[in-house]
């Protein structure tokens, strides 16, 4: 089936990407006025809301910045892709050094909030801006960066932990993830040492113990689980936060965690990585209706997350690179099936002809929710980014 | 149509009252082991956690405290209201008198959150607690907890604001409810100033700065909305936020103004509540699938809640109150309309005949998202507060 469908599928994603997704997001979203981009944004494209969400600000500078790494040396998409990063760097960082969640139209601070996930695409933006310009300061600011980033990680109790660690203390998969991704990252331009005399053993260090944990305390394969949250060695915590599953979630981990391991040459890696994917796909694939739910109780107790039953766009974007990654690793064909079940469902229910890109929140029933492009939460981020790895993957 | 039906209403309603939701919590809900009530409680009953949220420890103490006081002096009632004031007593406040927000099932603290939603549902058990038992220290208690709640959200920065107000100044439509519901409450147990020499003249003073409020900054009559963000004196906030109206809060807070109104005979208030429902259930009313919206753009732009368009059981609590309520007041054949039309909507979608109690959460068609009783947000209150205050209205 799939090996006589590659030359198709590269064409369906690179059509996608260069013809509708990144075309949208450089005509609706660059916020020429104050710099930055605007990521509210309704069915045609329209701004609906002005804030900006510093993440989905370092997001989109990643996309246009990797666009003219990966693709083609555009200066539109350079240009695209400075615009956001000269504001993040005026605008987003407190004067403590941490970034924060949420700056208005103009950049004053509206919100900072304990994560790091601000500082997390941050790096991303940072890497990827050096790469496409090759400025030593920007390496630099990107390395100093990452290791703020890393010591708000792994300095107890310098983020203040949600619930009273006295009473039950817990570690989720995210940061490990975030970890894993932009260690990784970091490797395309500190790989050498040559920055700070450390080079990609550091790296590749880091990432070998985020794999460890995820798979020593997170992956439950007697369950056939992946969970999100669980107790300081991996015990089970009590309740709905104990059982929760993201499949959408574990399944972007375990591509992160192959395409290490491809890159690598690691065969306990990549055959954890491919359980975590199987695992995940199987506890989310939604039977009656098609498509991955968002969250999942894995003793099939109720879940509590209002949403938890709603298909959104970017599970569905981690799972066509997942499968797609995984059938080119093995050459198995479940994961060619995989990736067809997975395929036939997204676009069939999330890309609008009509206007362009995807929609984002649909019911369970695969009917729309919203018609929104751009909110809160969703940028200039998974769907590009599926497009460009679905389409490079399948010419791999 | 509904006058010849208001004996049928009222027996529908405590039917459901005595025979079913009470019974229900009464069996399933109480902690005998540790105190307090288990409120995650799937479609049978079962619990699947049993952390505890102190706000709807305090719900369940106020129902069974109520329906101890208004309903039948049944000492079962008195003594499940007992098990969750002694649990709150000995486990819910933090050394700084504070409430947390949340504690594992034998009253360890797990969370502490910025709101003061604990404080509102401590103060309405209290009172409750303090007219079941005419026990003076816990009248005490309530008046104190009460002054302590005024000065956290009439304290500039004493809860610290989610948005930096150098950049964006806003306010809250809950707060301003909360001390209209909780001041009301407290004229039960203060109002003749024997304990505090102040009497009902100060909480009624409270009352109409707290209407007033609503009034003039959040019920927007020329653009048909309330609103539940606005600026400092009323003004339309930036994007999503600033548009975003929750039809069953505004509801619920339209009844409850109406409640004083009628209570004062102050013709005023009554005519604002009336406009406040009216414009909330036109807005909140869904036109092609029946039942209440969670939320609404009110410019008609894209929500940005993923459950923007589920149907919860709590808003259709809200406007059972409501519109039995206008139309008693009122004698105006539109409200039994109003009525009659969420009526048969909420009856036909929400009881679970097999198993007792609501389900919580419906999609937008009226399907059932998830089979729970109780959860870390449903607990034993709207439900049962709907159908006592109905029963009443309707016999009143």
């Amino acid at each position: 089936v799939i090996p006589d469908r590659l030359g198709q599928i590269a064409e369906i994603h690179r059509s996608a990407l260069l013809d509708d997704v990144v075309p949208f997001w450089l005509r609706h979203s660059l916020d020429r006025d104050y710099g930055g981009y605007l990521t509210y944004l309704d069915r045609e494209g329209r701004p609906y809301g002005t804030d900006k969400a510093v993440w989905l600000q370092g997001r989109e500078v990643w996309l246009f910045a990797t666009l003219y790494c990966e693709v083609e040396r555009r200066p539109e998409w350079l240009d695209a892709a400075r615009l956001g990063y000269d504001f993040i760097l005026k605008y987003c960082f407190a004067p403590s050094g941490k970034m924060y969640f949420l700056v208005a139209r103009d950049g004053r601070p509206l919100r900072m909030r304990r994560y790091v996930y601000s500082e997390v695409f941050g790096i991303l933006a940072s890497v990827a801006m050096a790469r496409a310009t090759g400025d030593e300061a920007i390496r630099q600011r990107a390395i100093r960066l990452f290791d703020q980033f890393l010591r708000y990680l792994k300095t107890p109790g310098l983020i203040e932990p949600k619930t009273n660690p006295q009473t039950r203390s817990a570690k989720g998969l995210a940061p490990l993830m975030c970890i894993l991704c932009v260690a990784d990252a970091m490797r395309l331009i500190d790989g050498d040492g040559q920055a700070t005399g450390r080079g990609a053993d550091r790296y590749e260090d880091i990432i070998d113990d985020a794999a460890r944990e995820i798979v020593d305390d997170f992956l439950k394969e007697p369950d056939h689980c992946v969970l999100e949250t669980v107790g300081p060695h991996g015990e089970r915590l009590e309740g709905p936060d104990g059982r929760v599953m993201n499949p959408g979630h574990a399944i972007e981990c375990g591509w992160f965690m192959l395409d290490i391991a491809r890159r690598r040459r690691d065969a306990w890696l990549q055959q954890r990585a491919l359980k975590i994917i199987e695992i995940a796909f199987e506890r989310g694939w939604d039977q009656p209706y098609g498509g991955l739910l968002y969250f999942v109780d894995v003793d099939g107790r109720p879940a509590t997350q209002l949403e938890h039953d709603m298909k959104l766009w970017w599970p569905h974007s981690e799972a066509l690179i997942a499968a797609l990654m995984a059938f080119r690793v093995t050459r198995d064909a479940k994961y060619a099936r995989m990736y067809e079940l997975v395929h036939e469902w997204t676009f069939r229910h999330f890309p609008d002809p009509q206007f362009g890109e995807w929609y984002g929140y649909l019911h369970r029933d695969g009917s729309l929710s919203t018609p929104l492009k751009g909110g809160p939460w969703k940028g200039a981020f998974h769907v590009p980014r599926c497009l460009l790895y679905c389409w490079r993957l399948a010419l791999s």
